[in-house]
């Protein structure tokens, strides 16, 4: 069965890693008999109130607060080897634009997380299949796009779209529920709350989205 | 379609709502057309470290944080009348057994969150089902047990069930992904992660409650 590495970016839409898409990774994961480790930076961010969408001045670390979507299993990625996993994934939410890379305020000047640049790198060159979900992408256009111009999706945002472009990467407009397949790179992409209207929309997308990357590992898929 | 109220109790299994049991629900609801609003109590809880396990002295506002959970969209119990939901359903998490009620740590002796308890009592005394996941058993058996001794499960540990009973609930052992409906009372439970091996497990009682909540409601469901 597959080992799968879920790279998360703290606990919250607005700071973090978005908790349905994170949960909905692990669900889908664990429904088709393929375990995981949850990593993330070690590293801190800017707390936002999620009642009032407003910067609270207090930091928490990445690693910490993401620990709470591991239910405490978490590993920094400072100690991981992506070459380990059999795949990657990478949920949504503004900690990926914002913790793993600073696309959320550089757009297609953003740099990527050392760590997380170097995990990415090591799984696809042992050609390991990596899924970006909703924003995540952005992540993959950075570390992927110059190199070997990816197809992605981040839904139909023309003005993100055009920042994933500008990386290098090649977007492809995608509903809630869908996936884009870059069969070729092993990059499986979905939209997520991109697109979504609900969490029941959000699970449908990435169950699909984890479905092809367990298929691109070539490991037995339970169901 | 039903609309269902989800009492949260923070945002994280050792300190607040569990996660992937709180986004269970929401998945399960919205998959079947079920709206919801996410409730929280506006009080203050103690900071357990999710990497250690260990309270780091702070406090955060159970409301605030829950509102992760929530995207935001979440609303102060002390502003809700139970008797204005469909339905209510409770995830676990220690939030649960230590926001919403103490009996993580005063257990049969525990009391339960004024505004908890209002909102509880008026659901129930509309004649709304209410459905309890993973340690929120706890909540109901202290709310309802001396009055109508619901049958609960909180899955098989000897000593949490013990306490349920000591509450005058009637506890049934059950297996992770079963439900005990006592349709009498219309108040449904689940064991979710008391025994659960991972969070498939996990969603497919949470989403057998759910869809015995709703048919308790009468309403239309759509799936």
């Amino acid at each position: 069965m597959a080992h799968v590495g879920v790279i998360l970016s703290g606990c919250g839409v607005f700071d973090g890693s978005e908790i349905h898409e994170a949960t909905s990774a692990l669900i889908a994961l664990d429904a088709r008999g393929a375990s995981y480790t949850c990593l993330a930076p070690d590293t801190q961010f800017q707390v936002i109130d999620h009642t009032t969408q407003k910067p609270t001045g207090e930091k928490r670390s990445v690693l910490t607060e993401a620990a709470r979507i591991a239910r405490g299993e978490i590993k920094s990625l400072a100690d991981a080897n992506g070459a380990d996993f059999d795949a990657l994934v990478l949920p949504g939410g503004f900690g990926a634009a914002k913790n793993l890379c600073s696309f959320a305020t550089e757009g297609a000047a953003c740099s990527v997380d050392p760590q997380v640049e170097r995990v990415l790198r090591e799984a696809h060159g042992a050609g390991k299949p990596i899924g970006f979900i909703c924003i995540a992408p952005a992540v993959g256009a950075r570390v992927f796009g110059s190199d070997v111009h990816p197809k992605l999706t981040i839904g139909h945002d023309a003005g993100t779209a055009a920042g994933l472009e500008a990386l290098g990467a090649q977007h492809v407009a995608m509903a809630a529920a869908g996936i884009v397949s870059d069969d070729e790179h092993r990059i499986v992409s979905t939209p997520a709350y991109m697109e979504a209207s609900g969490p029941a929309e959000v699970f449908e997308g990435i169950s699909k989205l984890v479905e092809r990357v367990l298929e691109l590992t070539g490991s037995p898929v339970s169901a």
